[in-house]
């Protein structure tokens, strides 16, 4: 059965709702090859200490490291919200195809800064409101 | 004494070299704090099968664990080549102040993809011909 890209993205949700459960910056990220999850992961800059433990960063070092390959071609990210300039980089310098994003971040979303003009699939406004709850939730509890 | 910075610089060659040695693309950074080396890296894609794993980005976690905080403010970093997309991401993440290039990259460096307005310190120069001569041999080889 092929799974819906609602379903990948609740799966990112998941790992969203597990920064938020430990105090972090509620962001979570999949990676999908062949209809299957082959990495996950939810921002950890604060536990880790590392401005690097972005939720798409921690996917792509699971998945790459699950394959064996430092590329990811035929390999699609979802991501619940629109990725920063750094992470945006690391799916270029992984040859991810395919982009999915729920919410997308104006301020500091990468589409802010960078000019490019390679082919790289970006779609958005998947499973978008529960993302961006989760992320209002999270700044209005800060306050 | 204040060091130099091609002392610094020579640090972050000899980083590269360590890759190059390796079998690595030959680039490598430290990021220096008060006049001393907190952290270094070197490129280590190959080896980690880790897209994610450049030079940059070992030397900014290393350094975020070595004073127990996301923000590197204070910080310089070197590094023998100009940074990709998502290195140069991650520096502003780092909020590092000061970025000391050896050798622009003009092809796959991030000022060829990033429009940013904010104000980041990037010099370049310090012994570029070093960390050219090593990325050249290189790739020579490598035909």
């Amino acid at each position: 059965m092929e799974l819906t890209p609602e379903y990948f993205m609740k799966q990112a949700l998941r790992q969203a709702e597990q920064a938020f459960a430990e105090d972090e910056v509620p962001i979570g990220a999949v990676i999908v090859a062949n209809n299957q999850i082959i990495g996950k992961g939810y921002n950890q800059v604060e536990k880790l200490n590392d401005p690097t433990a972005h939720a798409e960063m921690l996917a792509i070092t699971a998945s790459s490291s699950y394959l064996s390959s430092k590329y990811l071609n035929e390999c699609e990210l979802y991501v619940t919200i629109e990725p920063c300039v750094m992470c945006y980089g690391a799916i270029k310098n992984a040859r991810i195809g395919k982009l999915i994003i729920g919410c997308l971040e104006p301020k500091h979303g990468f589409s802010n800064f960078v000019q490019d003009s390679d082919k790289i699939d970006v779609s958005h406004g998947v499973l978008k409101e529960e993302s961006k709850i989760l992320m209002q939730t999270f700044f209005e509890r800060k306050r």
